[in-house]
C-alpha cells in the first residue's frame, strides 16, 4: 500500500523518499549484476563513442550547416523548423553500443528493434558511425559534406522521417505506431536459430495492449530451432506529457510483473555515466551468456524447454545528458525532453548559447578527424561487415528470401463435370480442401523451416485443421493428459495460435520482413482488431517500393473465413465485412483483394498469393460447404482474368443481354446464380448475362489501379446501358466506390451486407439484407420494367411470397428451407 | 525452468505431476483462504440453486419443448440446430451466485461484467431465476410456458444471441469481441463510489492485448470517489481449441503476474463442488471485506492511496459438471466442452440418452414447482429488487443519466468581422479555444462528477491542455519533484490518460453506458487502433434502439485532432484519415460525422454532440492555428443546415454558377477558398459558388440517412450540371460513395488524401495529393474548357509554375511559403 502518493506530500528534489529513489533515475546507480568488467581504456572509448552518437542526434535535430561546429554556431546554421525527438535517444544509443560490444566479443548474429520509435536518432547515429548508412547512401558519406546532408535530411521535406522508417538500413520495425516491437522481434527470430533480436521497448509503448500481451511470446519460442529475443524495457520515466505506469509502480511490482510474464529481469538504473557503463556492460554480458547457455543446453540435449529468458529493465533519465534545467524548468529527467529540448533557439539567445555549449560539451573536435570521419580509435569499436547490427541481412529480408517451394496446384483440381452441381462433401468444403492440398501436401511438406500458419485460436474453427496431419501447434508450456486426446500440440509446430490478433499479426509481419512466408487466418469481423497494423504494414511496403536497396519480401497473406454470411449463433457482433474498405484505402501498388467463388479458384488464388511479393493479399473464403462451379482449367483462366462472364450460367449468347447479374464472393455468388435461375425459369425470354468477379480491383478503371480494367474491358462484361444487379460479399457501397466513374453506373444496383444482421440462418440473413435470390430477382424485374412491361408482375408476386415464406420458415424452425440448402444449378 | 514439457513426457491421467496438478482443475481443491463459512443447509441450497442455473443452461442449448422434462425426452423436443456455448457457463454461474450472496449479506451495490462472453447462459439463467428476465420480458414468464419460450429464443432466428447482448437485462458488456471486460468495468465504477463491478475475465480473453494492459486500470481508480472492480480470472483451461496461456504457466508465475499488475490474487482451484463452494464463499467474502476496508480507510482519512485491490483466480474445469468423457474422449475439462457438448444428440442414441440423463441429474422436478417456477426456498436466496445485480440501474445507464449542464455556448463566440481574415492567435487555435470555453468554463465546472475527458497521452499534444486550468490528470501512483513543474497530475482529476487507446475507449464506453458523459481525443491516424471497438459499440447502440426498455445513453464522442494534413515530422505512419470510412459503414441511425471548418462551428457542433444520445459522433478538427470564417450566428445556422453556400466567398449571386467549389474539413476548406480566390483573381468573369459541408451525411440521399438531403436540396447547392471541385479532408472516394446516386455526379472531382504522404509541410503534403489551392484551380480550369475555351491557358500555366515553386521552396527550406502561411481571404 502506498500512502505517500497524494500531491500534498511531494518532496523537494533533495528529499526523495526511498520509494521515490526507486522511481527516479537519479541517486545511486543500482544494478542486479554488480561487476566492473570495463577497464579504464575501454570505459573511456565507450564514453567517447556514446558522445559521438549523441552529438549526431543533436545535429539531426538542429543543424543544416556547420555540422562539426568548426566555426561558431550561427542562427543560419539551424534548421528553420525543429522537428524530431531527443527523449529516448541516449538510452537507446547506450543500449545499442553495449550490445554491439557483445556481438563482437561473442561473435553474435544480432539486429535491433527500436520500440520507442521516436528515438530513432539514437540508433541512426550509430548506423552512420558504423559506416552502414554511408554504404547504403553514398552521398551521406563519412565526411563533413556527407554529415551535413545526413543532418539536413532528417525530418525534412524530401528527407527521412523521425522513426526507424524503411529508408533506415537495419530496420524492420518503424515504430510510428507503438506496440509491436516484441511481436515483430519474435517473428524475426522464429526459425532463425542463430539470431538475437535486441529489442528496446519504450515504457510508453509498454502501456499499449498489443505490447502488454506480446511479452507472452516467450511461450512460443523453441530454444532449439528459434533464435532469442533480449528485451530492454527502457524506463525513460515519461511519455509525451505523462509519467509512465511502469516507471512509477514499485520496482518490486515491476519485477514481479516481468517474472510473471516468464522473464528473468535484470535492473540497470541510474544517471552516472561511468557507473552505468559498468552496470550495463556486466548486465548485457550476463544476459548473452544465459541465452547462449540455454540454447546450448537445449540443442545438445535435444530437449525442448522454456527457459526464463533474461530481459533488462533500464532506468535512465528521459533526455539523458541534456541540461537538467532550462529557464528554471526541468528538462533532463522530465517530459519536456521528449521532443526538441530547446525549442526557442531561433529567438532566445540563452537557449541558443546553451545549445552550442551543450553540443560542444561532447567535444566533436576530438571525435572526428580532419575529413569529418569518426577517429580510427573509435571506428574500431563496432563489429565489422554484416556483423554490424544495422547490416544484418535479415533486416533486408528480401535479400535472403527464397521463393516457397510450390508444386503445381493443378494436380489437386476438384473435378467439376457440370457447374453448380458438384457437392461431394470433402471437396465442397473448400477451406478444408485448400488446406489439405496446397498447404499441407505441398507447402508445409516442402518448406519445413520457412512457412508458418498464424491464427488467433481459430485455425480449427476456421476448418483448417487438416493442417495437423503434417504439423502441430507450437506449445512450449506444460502438457496435460487431455492434450493427447486431439490437442494437436507440439514443441515443434508450425501453426501458431494465441488469442491475440495483434500478436499473431506482429509475428507474421516479423516473419515475412525477415525473409520468410506465412498466412494469417482470422474470423472476418475480428480482423478489424488489426486494421491499424495492416495499415502500417501496407505503408511500410509502400515506402519500401521507393527504397531501391530493399529487396522484395513475401506478401502479407490474410485469409478471412468465418465470414459475415454464416455466423449462426455468433450473431450481430460477428458480422462485419468492412476490412475490405480499410484495405482499399491503401496504395493500389500494394493491396489486393480476392473473392474466389469456389475451390479451384481458391487454389489458383492462393498459389498466386504465395508466390507474390510486396503485397497485402486479402482473400475472403467462407469455411462452410459450397457448390463448385469451375473445373481447374476454367478456374485458372477465370482467376487470371480476375473477372469474367460465366457462359454456362448466361443465356445471352450471341445477343445483347437484357440484364447483367454479377457477384463477388462465395455465398453471394450462389444467391446471384439462384436468382438468375429463378428469372430464367419464370421469364425464359429474358437474356441474362452472369458475371463473376474474383479480383475486386478489376472493377476500378485501369488508370487508378494496376489491376484495373479499361472502359472497353469493363463494358464488354457489364455493358454501359443495361441494368446490372451486383451481389457483393461486403458492404455494398465499396462496389459503387470502385465503379463510380464507369459509364452506366447509374444502372447498377448493388446488394451486400448492411447493419441489419442478427442470429440468422444464412438465407434469412441474406433476406434481411436484400442480398438473397428472391430480392435479387425482384430488383431485376423492377429494373427491367421497360423491357418486361407487365409481364414480370406474376413472377414478382410469387418471388415476394416465397421470400416471406422462407423467412417465416427460419423463424419457426431455426433452419433454412431445403430448397435452399440443397440448391443446385438447374440447367 | 520447466524440463518436463516435451510431448514425449506427457503422463497418463493418474500420473499428474505436482506441476500438472497445479495446471489441472482436478485433484485436491486449493484455496488461498481456508475457511468453511457455509453450514450444511446453506451449502445444500447453493448447490441446488447452482444446479437450477445449469439445468437452464442446457435447456437454452438443446430444448424447444418439454422444458422441465415432465415427459420423457423426445427428439422433437430438441432444437433442430444446436447453437451456443457450455464451456464457461458453470464457472460464471458459480461466481455470480457466490457474489450475490455477498451482495445480500453486505447490502452491496453491484453488477456483473461477463468477459468470456460465450458463456452467457451461465448468467442469463441466473437473471431468469432472480425474476428480472420475466419482469423485463413478461412473456418469458416464470412458468412452464415462459420457460419454454425462454429456452427456444436462445440462439434462434428472431431471438437473442449467445452473448450478453443488449437484449439482456443487467448487461452493459456484450462480450462478442473479447478483451474489454476490465476497461468497461472500470469505466462504469468511476464516479460511482458505491458500486462494485464483479468482472469475470476469461482466460482466452486474457490473452488479448486490450485485456492484458487493462489490468493497469487500478492505477487510475480513486478509492474515495470511485467504486471498485473485483476481477475473477476464470481459468477454464482452454479456449476454442487450445489451452490458455495463463492456465498453463506455473501458478507462481501467474500470481507474480497479478501482483505485478498491482492486484492481490486469491486462488480458488478445484472441481469438487462442495469444497469449491466453501472455498469460493470464504474467498469472495474476504475480497469484499478488503474492498470495504480500503474504501473506509480512504474515505474516513481523506487520504487517497492505491490499495492492492483483491482479485480472484478461479480454476475450474471447462464445461464443469458435464460428463468427463464421451465416446472415450474427454469432454469436461477439455476444449470439446467449449460449445455444444453433445453435438450428435439428433442422430446418436447414446448421446441422446446421455443428454437426458445429464439434465435429469440436476433434478429439475425438485427445483421447480408445479407451475414451473423456482421453488420458494431457492427463490429466497438472491437479493431483492434493484439489489439483484441484473437489475442494477447503472446497467440501463440511460435510466439514471442526467443531461449535461451546458450553458449557452454562444457567449463564447469568436468575433468575426470579416470572414477569412480573423486570426488572433488564442482565437484562431480553435481546438484550444473549444476546450477553454465549452469544456473548461462550462462542462467541467458544471458537471464535476459526470463528465470525463479521455486520451492516450495526447491531450496536451492535441492542444487541449487548457483543461488543466480546472482539473488535472488522474494519477494514483507515485509522484516525483519534477511532476510539480507542470505535470498537471492529481489523485482527483477528470482527465484520464494512459497510452492505450483500447483502455481509454473502454473506460469511456463503460462510463457512458452507465449513464454519464465523456469525450475521447486522439491523433487521427491511431484511432484505427480501436476501429473494432467503435464498430462493436455502434452495433451495441444499433441493437439498443430495438430494445424498448433500454433508455438512451450519451453519445460516444470522438474528437480527432492532430489530423492527416499537419503531421510534420511524424510523417507517413501518422497519415491516415480512413476512420471515417469505418464509421460510415455502421447504421445511419447511429453514426454522425462532423467536419467543422472553424471555431464557432466547432463550438456549435460540440454543443450538439454533448446534448445528443445514442450516437457515435466523430468530430474532425485540426489542432493548429486556423483562419476564422463565420460569426456565431452564421456558424449556428450553417451547422444546423449541415452544409450550405458561403455567399461571401461566392460570386454567382443571382446567376447560375459556372463552377461549384466545395470543401469538407478545416485545412481543405482553406485550400479550396484559396483556390476560389486565385480563380476569381485570375479569371474574374467566372461565376464560382462556394459550398462548405460540416455534416458529412448531408451528402447522402435522404432515403439512406436521416441527415441526408433530397435531390432538390442537393441540387440547390451543387447543381446537377456544373463541375464540382470538392476538397475533402479524408480519402476522396468516401465523397463519391456518398454521392454516387446524385444527378451530375460524373461532373464531381474530389480531391483528398491518397497514400502519397511523407514528412511534409502542410502545403507540400496537399500538393502531393493534388488537394492544394493550385491543383484545385488547375482542375477547375480543366473542367471548364467548354466555358473558358483558351482563356484559361495563361492562368493555368501560372498555377502550374506556382505549384512547382511552392514545392521546391519546401524542399529547400523545410517551410511553406509565406503567401501560404499568412494567407487571408482577399476580397
Amino acid at each position: 500500500m502506498e500512502h505517500d502518493t497524494g500531491p500534498s506530500r511531494i518532496p523537494t528534489d533533495s528529499e526523495l523518499t526511498a520509494q521515490q529513489a526507486k522511481w527516479s533515475a537519479y541517486g545511486a546507480t543500482r544494478s542486479t549484476v554488480n561487476e566492473q568488467p570495463l577497464d579504464k581504456d575501454e570505459l573511456d572509448k565507450l564514453t567517447r563513442f556514446f558522445h559521438a552518437t549523441l552529438y549526431l542526434c543533436l545535429g539531426m535535430l538542429y543543424l543544416k550547416e556547420n555540422p562539426l561546429l568548426r566555426e561558431p554556431l550561427k542562427k543560419e546554421h539551424l534548421k528553420p523548423r525543429l522537428l524530431g525527438h531527443w527523449g529516448s535517444d541516449a538510452g537507446q544509443s547506450f543500449t545499442y553500443i553495449h550490445f554491439s560490444r557483445m556481438v563482437k566479443k561473442y561473435d553474435l548474429d544480432a539486429f535491433v528493434v527500436s520500440g520507442p520509435g521516436h528515438g530513432a536518432p539514437g540508433l541512426i547515429s550509430n548506423f552512420y558511425l558504423e559506416g552502414v548508412y554511408s554504404e547504403v547512401y553514398p552521398n551521406k558519406s563519412e565526411d563533413v559534406e556527407g554529415l551535413q546532408r545526413f543532418f539536413k535530411q532528417f525530418s525534412f521535406p524530401g528527407g527521412v522521417g523521425s522513426h526507424m522508417t524503411p529508408e533506415t538500413p537495419g530496420s524492420i520495425h518503424e515504430g510510428g505506431e507503438l506496440g509491436y516491437s516484441i511481436s515483430h522481434a519474435f517473428g524475426a527470430v522464429f526459425d532463425h536459430p542463430k539470431t538475437i533480436a535486441l529489442t528496446i521497448v519504450g515504457d510508453g509503448e509498454a502501456e499499449t495492449g498489443p505490447l502488454a500481451t506480446s511479452w507472452h511470446s516467450n511461450k512460443f519460442l523453441n530454444p532449439i530451432t528459434d533464435g532469442a529475443v533480449l528485451p530492454v524495457l527502457h524506463l525513460n520515466g515519461y511519455k509525451i506529457n505523462n509519467p509512465t505506469i511502469l516507471a512509477r509502480i514499485d520496482e518490486e511490482e515491476l519485477i514481479k510483473l516481468m517474472e510473471g510474464y516468464g522473464w528473468k529481469p535484470y535492473v540497470v538504473a541510474g544517471s552516472d555515466l561511468q557507473e552505468m557503463h559498468q552496470a550495463m556492460a556486466g548486465t548485457v554480458e550476463r544476459c548473452v551468456q544465459e541465452i547462449l547457455h540455454y540454447q546450448k543446453e537445449a540443442r545438445e540435449s535435444g530437449k525442448v524447454f522454456r527457459p526464463k529468458w533474461p530481459m533488462i529493465i533500464l532506468r535512465s533519465p528521459k533526455g539523458w545528458t541534456a541540461p537538467r534545467k532550462v529557464e528554471g524548468h526541468y528538462l533532463e529527467g522530465f517530459f519536456r525532453a521528449h521532443q526538441v529540448p530547446l525549442p526557442k533557439v531561433h529567438n532566445d539567445e540563452e537557449q541558443f548559447k546553451m545549445l552550442e555549449k551543450w553540443m560542444r560539451s561532447y567535444e566533436p573536435e576530438k571525435l572526428f578527424n580532419e575529413e569529418g570521419r569518426l577517429i580510427d580509435e573509435l571506428k574500431a569499436l563496432p563489429p565489422k561487415g554484416i556483423k554490424r547490427m544495422s547490416a544484418n541481412p535479415i533486416t533486408n529480408g528480401g535479400s535472403i528470401r527464397k521463393p516457397l517451394k510450390l508444386e503445381d496446384f493443378r494436380k489437386w483440381a476438384i473435378k467439376v463435370d457440370k457447374p453448380g452441381t458438384t457437392e461431394a462433401p470433402s471437396m465442397a468444403n473448400y477451406a478444408d480442401f485448400m488446406v489439405r492440398t496446397l498447404l499441407v501436401k505441398d507447402i508445409m511438406k516442402n518448406n519445413p523451416d520457412s512457412f508458418r500458419l498464424f491464427g488467433p485460436d481459430e485455425t480449427e474453427s476456421n476448418k483448417l485443421s487438416a493442417v495437423y496431419e503434417v504439423t502441430k501447434k507450437v506449445w512450449m508450456n506444460g502438457y496435460l493428459p487431455e492434450d493427447e486426446d486431439g490437442g494437436n500440440l507440439a514443441t515443434q509446430g508450425r501453426v501458431m495460435e494465441m488469442l491475440s490478433e495483434h500478436t499473431c499479426e506482429g509475428w507474421l509481419e516479423g516473419y515475412t520482413l525477415s525473409g520468410r512466408h506465412g498466412l494469417l487466418n482470422s474470423y472476418e469481423p475480428f480482423i478489424h482488431i488489426i486494421d491499424s497494423m495492416v495499415n502500417q504494414h501496407a505503408k511500410w511496403i509502400e515506402k519500401c517500393l521507393e527504397v531501391s536497396w530493399r529487396e522484395s519480401v513475401s506478401s502479407l497473406n490474410i485469409l478471412l473465413t468465418s465470414t459475415v454470411w454464416r455466423q449462426d449463433h455468433n450473431g450481430f457482433t460477428h458480422q462485419d465485412p468492412g476490412f475490405l474498405d480499410v484495405v482499399a484505402n491503401k496504395s493500389p501498388e500494394v493491396v489486393r483483394i480476392y473473392l474466389p467463388p469456389d475451390g479451384n479458384c481458391l487454389l489458383s488464388v492462393m498459389d498466386h498469393c504465395f508466390r507474390s511479393t510486396n503485397y497485402v493479399n486479402t482473400i475472403v473464403a467462407d469455411k462452410q460447404l459450397h457448390i463448385q462451379y469451375l473445373n481447374m482449367e476454367d478456374a485458372v483462366a477465370h482467376c487470371t482474368k480476375g473477372m469474367g462472364i460465366w457462359p454456362w450460367a448466361s443465356n445471352d449468347q450471341g445477343a445483347e443481354p437484357d440484364l447483367v447479374m454479377a457477384a463477388a464472393g462465395d455465398v453471394v455468388t450462389q444467391e446471384a446464380l439462384a436468382a438468375t435461375a429463378l428469372l430464367r425459369q419464370m421469364l425464359p425470354e429474358l437474356k441474362i448475362r452472369f458475371v463473376n468477379v474474383v479480383d475486386l480491383f478489376k472493377l476500378m478503371p485501369n488508370k487508378y489501379h494496376p489491376h484495373g480494367s479499361t472502359a472497353e474491358e469493363y463494358a464488354a462484361l457489364f455493358t454501359n446501358n443495361k441494368p446490372v444487379i451486383f451481389n457483393f460479399h461486403s458492404y455494398p457501397w465499396l462496389v459503387h466506390r470502385l465503379t463510380y466513374k464507369r459509364e452506366g453506373q447509374h444502372l447498377m444496383h448493388v446488394r451486400g451486407y448492411k447493419e441489419k444482421g442478427n442470429i440468422d440462418t444464412p438465407l434469412e440473413l441474406a433476406i434481411r439484407n436484400e442480398a438473397d435470390r428472391f430480392s435479387l430477382a425482384i430488383i431485376a424485374i423492377d429494373s427491367l420494367k421497360s423491357v418486361l412491361g407487365n409481364k414480370g408482375a406474376g413472377a414478382r408476386e410469387k418471388l415476394v411470397e416465397d421470400r416471406i415464406s422462407s423467412m417465416n420458415y427460419a423463424y419457426e424452425t431455426g433452419l433454412d428451407p431445403e430448397e435452399f440448402t440443397g440448391w443446385k444449378w438447374p440447367f
